[in-house]
């Protein structure tokens, strides 16, 4: 405490919550460890403290429970959903090379979602559900169901320019989602593909997806 | 002891068998309320005994630990997938209206695949396929690829019946199934749905499924 007093008060300030940040972000990477390996029953608090190297009193201090803590690891997936929706948004609007923005639209919205992590917190969660239905509920809301009902607008302004034929634009958004991830992320579901497709095989599927897609959603 | 002396030795063997194979069956049985409702590790062999109303020693008969029980439950499942091969080979050998009898099929196939006990037990593979890879793979290839493996050769001889345009017979039997299965299985996944989509729609998404896949895959 002595030596705070020599520090200026800003830069004490910035140096507590950057640790503080730290410590958080520590505490979070080793309880995404643990889950991931031991699932949420088999992980404790004492053992997140331990693989963090903060105390256990610091653990509850930044969550207040595990509950807290697995709810905030699985919604900070979420976070980077804002930000593809964005880039849709504006890869659409003015679209005039439809096949070519929708592939590229297609290959980033795979690449996405088969990141290994976001996978292996996917399956997590998916064995969660009938412990924590609301943020089970939460999640496909705030990620699948999200880009969904971003994109069904987007095929919708498509349609009236004349570029696409369809009555249910949400439909039609989600006959997009799987004709692209379908294959590859039921497979990772099951870890049937050891958690790695190749960036060739996933741009293979988006092309294929969006080719399918085309075909029966585009102008003849 | 004495009484058993006093019933026909071929009565008294069928009766033993049938007492013993509902003893497995209400193991299985317990064993499988249990691991839906507290998870793969939050279940003991005690309480599966106790449940099922059996001894302990009895479970340990039928079943040598706990993960031999959740494979035998888990792989059950996939024991109907080859009646509905045998099914879906028959509607598509010979068929004089694609239109008709993919749409039937695709009713039969979200039916299958949406029952709610199925998709408990799917989502409780997908949360343990770290902790059972073998298991979760060869679940994998005795039912979602096994449909798809089948598909496959019934949709190239279409191709060469001319009643369909494909040049990948696996990637047109994937995007037939996603376009089918992709919505509803994806939400339920997460319990998005509270486990019940009516039968309405479910042959609604079976449908509009179809109407694509023709779209793209169909005879102009």
């Amino acid at each position: 405490m002595g030596h705070a007093s020599s520090i200026p008060a800003g830069a004490g300030r910035s140096d507590d919550e950057s640790r503080s940040a730290r410590k958080r972000r520590a505490i979070m990477e080793a309880a995404t460890t643990l889950f991931l390996r031991n699932g949420y029953q088999g992980t404790s608090m004492d053992e997140i403290a331990a693989v963090a190297g903060v105390s256990k009193q610091t653990v509850y201090k930044n969550f207040a429970d595990k509950e807290r803590l697995f709810s905030d690891i699985i919604l900070g997936v979420t976070e980077s959903v804002n930000e593809f929706v964005h880039v849709m948004t504006l890869m659409l609007e003015d679209t005039d090379d439809l096949e070519k923005d929708l592939g590229e639209l297609a290959r980033r919205y795979i690449t996405s979602v088969m990141q290994p992590q976001v996978l292996q917190l996917r399956r997590l969660l998916v064995g969660e559900a009938g412990r924590f239905p609301e943020l089970a509920r939460t999640y496909y809301e705030r990620a699948p169901q999200r880009v969904l009902a971003a994109l069904a607008p987007r095929l919708q302004r498509l349609a009236e320019r004349g570029l696409l034929r369809l009555d249910d634009p949400l439909l039609a958004a989600s006959h997009f989602a799987f004709l692209i991830l379908g294959i590859p992320l039921d497979k990772a579901m099951f870890g049937a593909n050891d958690d790695s497709f190749t960036a060739e095989e996933l741009e293979h599927f988006a092309d294929a997806g969006v080719r399918v897609f085309l075909a029966a959603y585009g102008q003849p």
